[in-house]
């Protein structure tokens, strides 16, 4: 019973292999009536694509947005608006190679396991390039977001051992890495390179921060909004853990630390301190949503691994594709991406939690 | 829209709040033919409930099951198993004091924003009283699980500043904060008493580890088994944050580190090492299932602590009621619970991924 | 997988079998706010219930309601709301003896062939006794509705070979067949009697008109509001067919015929004719929606039938239970119920259809 | 909130405009290792396409599928499978003339209603063009449900006054308007030919039957076969009523007249006559599935109708698109597709209803 399809009221539906003809994504629920044009998509894109700097593998994908349906005359109709990205500079040769052969950290064996077979070409569905759809939904519910003035930013906080100590958001799409503090910005770049010319890669944190969002979304008690902000930021490739405000440090809080103390600021309800991340109970209490998620460092690196064929003999590999060094700067729009998409889904299904 | 259904072919939906008549669960999709009868389930409700020793609440819920329909003969009929909890130490006097303060780290005041207005008694349905009917369906899950030699073990790794460093499972039950590390435990235990001393709460961090859980299971590319079980936990009331595996750690390791290599063992795959926490791509390889969550510190504390009136009043408040210093004990069973009944639903998905 | 559940955002999910302690529904999604006591659900149940005239079945089951959870000071909290009536009638003794019998008409084999075994006292979950959670949750949606003003009336249009020819709503309730047109009405009924004298059983067809359904409900293309209809109708026990407006009459119509000419009506956009039977493209247009279903004549025949045992031997069967000789006149409840509880999720999900 | 997706485990979403890019289908479910290829569903298409014959309409479309995910090396791979049509003949020009105005018995007035405007070139998402991915969709079904030697024809049962009164399957597919019934069909198309000239349309019925399907498809209670064929037929354009077996016919038989007599057959258990049209309890028993289904006569006709504009103004209209005079043959493969999807969803959703 598959599982591509994301959201209950703002829902999306992704498919598409990584060296297939395309990549794409159905979304159903949006609004009839939203202004919508491809270049509101293709900008998120572009944040995601490859080759977009140094950093990022070099795989040229332009990944221009092809939207088929549910828009006319400039506004969204309230049907399924669907879009494609068609590939284009997948280079399938290599994979040829290694078919036989699972790459340690990867999901060839687990596919196999799984389906009986699999497209080995690049990842085939297990590639984080079926994150396109993904992105080009969420640039859509950005825009439905915007209308109520609740924005989603995502930013690198960390890359190996170097974590940004100040978050300025106008810094973030200035440097490379996406990270809200210069300083640490160049330490980071740095270090994904070093880690490039040892043939290895970097792991590392990505935040999102969401303002603007009302008190009240989320729906106990399993469609908490953490909840399924956990699992929209846990669906993304590479991702091995995730926190909402103070997270795992509050293990070593006491009761007294960690409570936010609510209090009025300009008539508004308040807290003292967002330890909490925004929500309680499961619901959202109006102040910032903080997430955190750990992405693990790229599998496929250009050192030789030990690892087994599809028949269980022993082998070795090395991955010589064109990989990111640290996926954590192209995963900030994937992660603002999958935020965005529960908050829109969210937002939409609260319309109907009271009697009006 | 409500959330209070988990799962899709074994499904669950919990009703019921904390000073109500009674707790319950539905549970659909359990295949017809499992022997089943209310001891299966008491068992793990006797690990929830109030009570049971000094460290946990001192309200005293006998937590007896009825099971009213499903079960024919002593066997699941294939039709929705209905159970139920009366409530009986429900004591709402005090919760009349305080119903127009908003708690500090409770959800009384996102409560009041989504619905307009809440069942002020004990939390009504935020309390953790909810997580009864989870346990209940829980056990039919483990019950299903163990025909096919999976299990589900969790544990107390963390209590504040403590944290076990073994890990024997014999030990767990033994004591009452659940560590598999005996020393450990005493000094979990002295701490807790400590804080409750003081008036105040304690965080920590709950493991759950599963055995024997077959390659396959996990839908891509948004069903992924650690995306769903990421929604499972932090479902939890409490739970701010999880890992699966490495977790957080691997933000600071290289991919030569991180990837787990794979080898033959006995005939069968599988890897040297488990940072994968037992998931790739989504999708579990046969290794062990390792899953942590972080459970704040409890909110309701016997400290004065200033927050506001419904009218936005300023006021103090001080939580008399009998609470858990820390829920991280009487965590265990919920979480194991939610690994379970996540395992449960995956293995029943994965019976279409292939043709036979 | 199982399938107990119905609806989207108002959702239902039943349980509970014939000769079980109880049978029960747990409802999910009704808004916040809504004044609700078990009187306002009773008096559906009542007319629902067994043993309320000569033209039922003599079983006397009181099928008092008990609300578990959702309510708070007389209002609903907006969290699930369970509902529960014991079992207090139930006589198994008789099904021992049929129990290795397939019943003709009956889920008997079905449920067999299904789950392996079956619970075979009163046709267990496949009972009509069932219903009894449908037309609990179908009171709450009348209430939901009515503040809409929306009006759900059903009523019995057919009974063997006589139709009602007349429809005074206010006749309905007046006769125990709960046939609009009073001299219809008497017919059905000594048709009833005669058929009950034979040991036999007649069918019916049962309609349902809703009134003050504003346009725009329903959700192109598959959950039009008549392919939702339709679904909620044909899960009745016993329904073999429905249709809406002129349905099957259609076929024989011209499209200058069957066209509803639209006109001006005190300034509201309707038709002259309703052919449509208030829908067009799936969506409600402002006109009375009109449903129609047909109930087959009750299989329980004190008549001897020839059937198999559960090993194929060859066996006579005569069913002395208490059984309607005609389920029409009970159906009535069920199909205003699940008329009711299709449009009060769609006018819930319809408030998400357009930007505001 | 969005209804564009139909299934649960074989799960369909279809997205697209008459006069857009293109229509489509995501194929969510599918087992992985069917052989798939496009000619496997262009055959459908092409039985289901505009301009086959004199009595369709004289649209040109070539309907050539093209997929574009979820296939690799020939097989299916378990992950979605992506197809569309690109749209080639539209010709949205004369539906300037009319987008003002709303046509009888279409979809302009309740789509303005709910969306606040509508694609009004072709009737946009309500057009019937929309039933491309659905036909798409069902031949992968079918080629899924051969495997298990089910079958699923559909026919012309009658047109207007015309209505087969024997049925030859290996005559459908011989004439024009798909009827079972050689002579009869000759007075079919005689009848469609008066009615165009005459500037009009006509109804029908369309009957479908699944011979093969195994006794334990279906889940009570809401998911019942006959209930999931419902709506899945009531989902098709102008469809206006259903049956399953003897349908409406119940209502005038008694109980010993419309009991299927259970017996051995081949040492398989049988019925003797098949009123039941092979679901009992909303479950499969192992009979031959019957379910018509009535469509009304083609909304757009070549007569002056009186209507009224957006402004609820008075006017006149009158249809000259290219459309079918009646669309009981085209409706024909369609129907086939929606009985091929609620079989094989059902089938794989019975994996589970039983330990193994």
């Amino acid at each position: 019973m598959s599982g591509s399809t994301y959201g209950k009221v703002f829902k999306i539906t992704t498919w598409g292999e990584s060296h297939g003809d395309g990549v794409g994504v159905v979304v159903e629920g949006c609004p009839a009536g939203l202004p919508l044009k491809e270049s509101d998509i293709q900008k998120d894109l572009d944040r995601r694509r490859t080759g977009q700097s140094k950093v990022t593998t070099t795989r040229k994908e332009g990944d221009k947005i092809i939207i088929m349906s549910g828009v006319f005359k400039g506004k969204t109709t309230g049907t399924p608006i669907s879009m494609r990205v068609d590939n284009k500079d997948a280079d399938s040769s290599k994979y040829e190679l290694i078919k036989h052969l699972y790459r340690p950290g990867h999901a060839d064996y687990t596919y196999d396991m799984k389906f009986g077979f699999r497209d080995y070409r690049g990842g085939g569905r297990s590639s984080a390039r079926e994150t396109v759809g993904r992105v080009a939904a969420g640039a859509i519910a950005k825009k439905l977001l915007a209308r109520d003035k609740i924005t989603v930013t995502g930013f690198t906080r960390q890359i190996g051992h170097y974590s940004a100590t100040t978050v300025n958001f106008k810094e973030i799409e200035k440097n490379i890495v996406r990270c809200p503090d210069a300083k640490t910005a160049e330490k980071m770049v740095d270090a994904i390179m070093q880690a490039r010319k040892n043939g290895d890669s970097l792991g590392g944190v990505v935040e999102v921060i969401a303002r603007g969002v009302p008190a009240g979304l989320g729906e106990p008690v399993f469609d908490r909004l953490d909840a399924d902000l956990a699992k929209a930021v846990m669906s993304i490739p590479a991702v091995k853990g995730m926190e909402i405000g103070a997270g795992f440090q509050t293990a070593t809080m006491t009761g007294s630390e960690c409570n936010d103390v609510l209090v009025m600021k300009n008539k508004k309800v308040t807290t003292q301190t967002n330890n909490a991340g925004g929500i309680l109970g499961g619901i959202s209490n109006g102040m910032d949503i903080v997430v955190k998620l750990v992405v693990k460092p790229t599998s496929s690196i250009n050192k030789a691994q030990e690892t087994i064929t599809q028949k269980g003999k022993k082998a070795e590999i090395r991955v010589e594709g064109r990989h990111d060094p640290c996926v954590a700067p192209r995963a900030v729009p994937i992660a603002e991406a999958m935020v965005a998409l529960t908050l829109i889904d969210h937002l939409l299904r609260n319309k109907t939690s009271q009697l009006t």
